[in-house]
């Protein structure tokens, strides 16, 4: 393709010869001269000189002359659409022989079904899905237009994902939430007779899981984004556009916001809210509801300013209690003065 | 069913009209007219009016007139109990032709083995087993009656699972425990000639990892429960009826007393002995033991009185350093003082 | 196998009758008497007589006459490699019926291949490969010989995988690094071009999630050992013989040196260094980098032996702040004296 070309494609504006061939993308330090690579910050614009790239996703007013550029608003975003351009699109293989499918199967047109997926009762799924190598689908789930579930997955019987959802391997949505009654000793298992519902261009990591709700729905919002190995307990809400980190943990009935990032490791108490916008720092643990557009941090969280602070005093915790034993030593020396003074 | 029925069932007392048709069981503020719910504390009995259910399971003292009641001592467990008569049982459904299964499999009454389901040699189960579908079970594994493995779970070799186990999918129970002995610089590997043996009434969350034992078993106790993605190191006993919230892990030879709770991501160093009815925090970090009963918090743990004091410090540690900076001041200022009285 | 021919075996001198038969190893308490076990700290050399072993491998100085033994160096390893005398080697079991295995598939002497495998395009391998049943290999991949997948693994197209490499079921390697550009309010995803590569000897437990790179390639080195639900992020690089204990997390782009071990539950955040044979305790929370040969705990993480004084001063903070308050009432006497003095 020519930097021509793709300039138009992500809406840029190509400063250096638009007839020059770009054939891939590669990251600033390891692009050949035929590749495009990107600069945002100062830290790369500086240097653009230096990359081997061929043409540069850059922003406005990036500096001229040192590399053919393509400028535009958001370098990271345009560059991001630029990259698939360069990425193959996966051919429509059709269902294969090995799959094992219910004969009431509704599916929409070219689907790429892979060996040994097994689909049970009642499943209807839109157009162009592609279905990974032994995953399995349980009794009367939905699946939306151009969902790709990977090998290995797992959706239990009556999810329903959105469209265009993504879902990496080992995986598992709709287990059964963690919910028994006690008679003091043993537990009883409660039925969970509710579903995991997921919105629409969500892309779950790898070996997540997230449970079914005890009655009702778990409910992952549109535009969500989980790393690997999360766990989402059941009758949880993932707010849309949220962002959960690897290994994060949200614990049953909580609410986590629109837009709310959870760093990795982070867990949260159940039945909380977390606000729209709301930052959770890694390995943080929430006990109580975060307001919206909050940032903390620690276990227990507070504001993350203060999580700084508090962090930097924590590891002079011993120069501290040297200095108070010292205090006290002061202190024992003027009472004994003072009682003198008095006698 | 009817409201008597349904009390006759559970061991309660109708207290309204006992032909009152119920047609399922939902959540208190979700239920529809012809629904059963529960209320047990303060809060929902005070509002039994507002529930939209048809009738609610109720404690022996629940006041009266608000909505038909099934009284009854333990009204969580009661209705878990009555949720059961609402949940369809699945039918058997025999052995799927894409199973492979080995030619000395023994197998009880009535299995329910799902496609591309893998089973190894001399393995023997009981009777109404469920396999799902794409699930692997190694060679010589004993299953008891009425194990239930959802679909993709894996089985190692040798490791035994007493009668109604149930394991989610992703779960892997007897992989090699983590064992190598080091000359110094790298690793060799120690075999792993132990298993897993569980007992009754387990239920084993979505994408745990249980390890076999170096020599001799893991042992998880009767009537354990564990949450998704734990981990369970190699010769871990855990004890009857234990709990393990999501994401906790257990290090090697470390044994888990009965009814002990661990809470969620919450870690436990190997050769510990957390003791019967103990329970931990979640995220706490476990490096010493834990009596028998004990509860704690924090990483490293305390007593959890002890960590909710301790926590409010350390949020306020600014505060206390700011006080002691002040305290420094005015014992500069008296010490002055008293050099000049000396003087 | 007699105890002269093990003793050869390990490179280790008999002390005792060399044609003693032994059957198998065990733990020090539970071997029988024709099991050979291993005695390293004085713990156990100083009741050697008390193991109902028929023999041990203990140290070259370890007292004589309480057992017949066999003298090495390091009796951990040495036992180890004793221990494989007894482990059966695997039958080669060639390809399974109801695997699907691409046409174009090259592979060496000696494979065994589980049904239900799926291999795609493109694939080759080494010799004597072991891949257990319902294992996903996608197009491209490369197996070194003897590599082991057990079942129900995941490995995503162009993957690298070393001579001898061990992964345990559920793990998922090569999925796409968490890797997107933002508008400010939604997130659009970057296309993860790269791969993940893995030496030689490299073992990797069960349900871990190793990305692929967004260009170039996640590195693991060889003779790395992971333990389970291990997160590595993409463009990681793990130095050769490096260690992650279970449930450890490595952000993006961070590089773990040679040698080093990071403790169970620890998190390390993205673009970072850490150093050659460091250690990280568990549940650390690495925000910077650590240098090599360092030893660190706690999150945020310091010097390990800091971390021990701090985690005692925190849990002392309620008679700390008790301390300050009184010295504070010190200071107020001794003040309203000075002040009486003064008048």
């Amino acid at each position: 393709m020519s930097l021509g070309q793709i300039a138009a494609h992500i809406d840029g504006k190509a400063d250096g010869d638009p007839s020059l061939v770009i054939c891939g993308v590669a990251s600033f330090d390891e692009a050949s001269s035929d590749e495009l690579t990107f600069a945002s910050g100062a830290k790369f614009l500086n240097r653009l000189h230096s990359s081997p790239a061929g043409a540069v996703v850059a922003p406005l007013n990036a500096p001229a002359g040192a590399k053919p550029l393509i400028r535009v608003e958001n370098p990271a975003l345009a560059f991001a659409r630029a990259a698939w351009l360069f990425v193959e699109k996966p051919p429509v293989t059709g269902i294969a022989k090995s799959a094992v499918i219910a004969d009431d199967f509704v599916c929409g047109k070219d689907p790429s079904i892979g060996p040994g997926v097994v689909i049970g009762k009642g499943v209807k799924a839109g157009d162009c899905i592609r279905i990974g190598p032994n995953t399995v689908i349980g009794d009367n789930v939905r699946l939306g237009d151009g969902v790709c579930l990977n090998a290995n997955v797992t959706i239990y019987h009556g999810c329903i994902l959105g469209s265009r959802v993504i879902v990496h391997s080992g995986t598992v949505i709709g287990a059964d939430g963690f919910g028994y009654a006690s008679d003091g000793l043993t537990l009883f298992k409660i039925p969970q007779t509710g579903i995991v519902q997921i919105g629409d261009d969500v892309e779950i990591g790898a070996n997540n899981t997230i449970d079914r709700a005890t009655f009702g729905k778990t409910l992952v919002g549109s535009g969500v984004k989980t790393d690997n190995l999360v766990h989402i307990a059941h009758n949880v809400i993932v707010g849309e556009n949220a962002v959960l980190i690897a290994q994060a943990g949200v614990s049953g009935s909580t609410k986590i916001g629109r837009n709310a990032v959870l760093g990795g490791q982070a867990g949260i108490a159940g039945h909380l809210e977390i606000g729209d916008f709301a930052f959770v720092g890694p390995q943080s643990g929430i006990a109580k509801d975060v307001e919206a557009g909050a940032v903390v941090s620690g276990s227990p969280a507070m504001p993350h300013r203060l999580w700084l602070k508090v962090s930097r005093i924590i590891s002079n915790l011993p120069q501290l209690r040297q200095q108070i034993g010292q205090m006290s030593k002061r202190l024992d020396a003027l009472e004994e003065k003072a009682d003198a003074n008095n006698m």
